[in-house]
């Protein structure tokens, strides 16, 4: 293993936020079956609205942001989707991470200057915003292995 | 607009370090048709190993980099897909990013130990990694949009 680099250290700003119907986290819809298909919006800060030039021709969006709200981290996670087992923090979705990094796929509805009105909003209301990016290819559902998640919604289903 | 939080600036650590056969960012597929299915790893920092208990289940994983050889960032961005017109940096994936973050799907291949082999590296040899997340679920190909892109690589298909 290589050495820590002291160049690999960065420090991240917002370039925005987000406005959302959730005032808190325990409004978030979690755990199987639950659906992200609130309305919010991207509201980016003016000095960085240059960046969305040409971002209308794009109906997905990965949005990075900062779980600003979340303290510290575990890298034991006992998600909500499964209440039997812990699962590593690389393997969930906790907002409790090494880097407070989150990562949700939003459907672009409309542009209106430096707001970007969405639809799969799953952030609290104020979350800083990191990055915007186009989202560009899929992988076919087909080819998806989706692990401990796909277990504990079986064993739901089954009742078990 | 909000005014800017002070909460809302964090410090991004690696976790571990990309082992990828690029060595500079000159060999890295890129602009149309690039494929993507080099193989390469991920090297996880042994303090943060724990955080990837039982991720051998899933196919696909997300994981967030550092652009850490790019140096500084422009809103507007000239990819190498459209010769003939710039756009905003949040429509492309330049590494001249506000925020320093690379976003990449690999496909899980195999875990030994701390060390995850992956399909589909596109970062260059080193490269930090800022988190791992699980890839749970896609947007149908016929439900996507690809603006700009899809526009330049029709017109290159067509010779024109």
């Amino acid at each position: 293993m290589r050495s820590r680099n002291p160049r690999t250290v960065f420090t991240a700003h917002p370039i925005g936020f987000i406005r959302s119907p959730y005032r808190q986290t325990s409004a978030i819809p979690k755990g199987p079956g639950a659906q992200h298909d609130a309305e919010g919006s991207i509201e980016l800060l003016r000095e960085f609205s240059p960046g969305l030039m040409h971002i209308e021709g794009f109906s997905h969006l990965f949005v990075l942001w900062e779980f600003d709200r979340a303290d510290g981290f575990d890298l034991i996670a006992h998600p909500p989707t499964d209440e039997k087992r812990p699962h590593g923090v690389f393997a969930t979705r906790s907002p409790r991470r090494p880097n407070p990094i989150g990562l949700t796929v939003v459907e672009l509805l409309r542009r209106d200057g430096d707001t970007l009105h969405v639809r799969g909003v799953d952030m609290l209301d104020g979350t800083p915003v990191l990055d915007i990016k186009p989202y560009l290819s899929s992988i076919p559902e087909e080819k998806l292995k989706r692990g401990w998640l796909a277990e504990a919604e079986k064993s739901r289903n089954q009742g078990t």
